[in-house]
């Protein structure tokens, strides 16, 4: 299993290297605060084109830079004005959707006070927003909303009470009848539970697609998944058994006993993007009893031999960016097909290791689960 | 009303000038990470004594000042070492409970990287947690847990989808008939409908009480209170008329609509918290058909002749911390005693215009709600 965990990584630093979707000359200054900005604040800004541009106050700083922007050059410097505050735009636009960053002052890692913070790479980071031209499909809208639930449940396993969120869809407490099938959820390295409604918007997803009437509504379940490392380079040691135990013995246990779920193996899916992919890989081929669709995001790939009872597998869902070696999922796929599983693919286009790549994924996957 | 706002802002500032609540000369080094660190850091850390120590890598850095410190001598400064961290402790303990504060690099506010973030002074700020000789009525522990729902309500007076958390008991999904009172509790001023449950813990304050029998369990509803401004000096310019219209034209019908609640005035509670406090007053003086139960948290008093129908008001609690001149809340209870109210007040021994007051308060006050 080891050898697996290596692509991730590869591909993650794929993925700040290749960032920019073009270069252009002449950068439009029609710049506007980016979405994910803290209340009342004008920085960091994005223009029509995608460039982003910085702004931070640290008067009596000798170098101020920001790790978004071309990868080998140690993304972008900003300059310092008399003012004090130091400004920069990218060289290049970047890619459109949710990317990371941080704030370099005189050595040290900080964020942006001008964004909005978001756990990723073991810590929170800032985020900004570059608009997306199929922006609409994660937007707030004045449709019925769904809720995000945050539950505290017990795990003997880690003598812990653990948090996990649970999207229920609109109208779950009126009709008490009704019972949902269940996706769980997984979000990857370095990030935790949140991850998928704060830098994923699944909940509006799921929001918009149920207003449409293009899905089946289900639940969404969302923990953390770095149960025994949270360290970098500890994923290399990676062992599935602990998040296994608290996936498999303890949560699902409790949301089938607290929510109205289809408690059975044919409504329960899983997906994780990234290391999420790595663990939906193996907690599926461990269990199969468990889960009967299965979808990885930017997070390999099954061979149609690991898996031992093709009964038992209704769905196989394969993603991923086309900045990111799309390739393997193509060829993962086709050999899927041939070996007579119901298999769907999709790309992303124009994007890499990153948050729109998911957004999109799930889009595609969620009208693909609980069909029958 | 204007006048009255005044006072808050004096408080606040009051505060930070009196954050020690001793001084010793020898230091234990018996420090450990603070509980609200982010994952995996060792730094800011706190001893015994309530001391704070500080570690932030910046080895460019000129200077390097924490805020959380004696008032007036701003805050701690760090001292750079030779691996180009910078270390620094408070100069006394810090009073028990939470703390928000920032780091100033070099001219600029930025937030330690090791510590989480929590809304604040219209910010995401850095926090810390001394630890509090009563901590136990906040922990999390092995008991039954309510959940905390993100609901997205539609709200036509600010044309937007708005947020608020709703706080459930533990079993609300299990019994069917059961119906709830509700607590609608507001945050301060600069700080948003994130703040009661991550920094005020009132979940956990809730299922602690629920578990050992001391209160009838009820829901709580928060959201964001600052409707109308969110920039410095606003408050003195604040009209209600836009906040209590989104409370009660469209929160409260949307929470009735799609919860189980006991839809009328006497089971319904009003309290907040400074400028939380303010907007308590106002709305309850102007709506009493609405709530019949009122709590005003380090946020002013009610005089007997503003209220005009005596007879609505089952119930006023009045709260602040002793460190914040406690003499006003106490002669207010004497006079709404005299003159005929419920009226029941707590001075939190030993605290300011802190998180740490409003806990205490919350705990107080829950047990006293909803009686009959």
């Amino acid at each position: 299993m080891k050898r697996s965990i290596i692509p991730f990584f590869s591909i993650l630093i794929l993925s700040w290297s290749i960032g920019f979707s073009q270069t252009t000359s002449e950068i439009k200054e029609d710049f506007k605060p980016s979405t994910l900005n803290q209340p009342g604040q004008e920085y960091p800004q994005v223009n029509s084109q995608g460039y982003a541009r910085f702004r931070i106050h640290a008067p009596a700083a000798d170098s101020v830079r920001v790790s978004l922007g071309l990868g080998g050059r140690g993304g972008t410097k900003l300059t310092k004005g008399e003012d004090g505050f130091w400004v920069g735009t990218t060289e290049g636009p970047l890619d459109e959707g949710f990317h990371y960053y941080n704030v370099n002052v005189d050595g040290g890692k900080f964020n942006d006070p001008g964004a909005l913070n978001f756990y990723g790479s073991v810590r929170w980071e800032s985020g900004i927003e570059i608009p997306a031209h199929d922006q609409d499909f994660y937007a707030i809208k004045d449709v019925p909303h769904g809720r995000v639930q945050q539950i505290l449940f017990p795990s003997k396993s880690t003598n812990t009470s653990r948090r996990a969120f649970v999207y229920t869809p609109p109208g779950y407490d009126k009709d008490q009848k009704t019972k949902y099938p269940v996706l769980y959820l997984q979000h990857g390295w370095g990030e935790d539970e949140t991850a998928w409604t704060n830098q994923g918007r699944a909940n509006l997803i799921m929001d918009n697609l149920i207003a449409t009437g293009k899905i089946k509504p289900f639940l969404i379940v969302m923990t953390y998944g770095m149960t025994n490392e949270i360290k970098w380079g500890g994923i290399r040691d990676f062992k599935i058994e602990p998040f296994q135990t608290v996936l498999v013995d303890e949560l699902i246990p409790y949301v089938d006993a607290n929510f109205r779920t289809l408690a059975n193996q044919s409504n329960r899916a899983m997906a994780g993007l990234s290391m999420g992919g790595m663990e939906t890989k193996m907690i599926t081929l461990n269990k199969p009893e468990v889960f009967s669709q299965y979808a990885l995001l930017s997070g390999g790939t099954y061979k149609p031999e690991d898996i031992k009872d093709k009964s038992k597998v209704k769905l196989i869902f394969l993603s991923c960016g086309s900045k990111e070696r799309p390739d393997g999922v193509k060829s993962a796929t086709v050999a899927l097909k041939e070996a007579g599983f119901n298999t769907v693919s999709y790309i992303s286009e124009g994007t890499a290791h990153e948050f729109q790549t998911w957004r999109r994924s799930l889009y595609e996957l969620a009208p693909l689960l609980f069909k029958n």
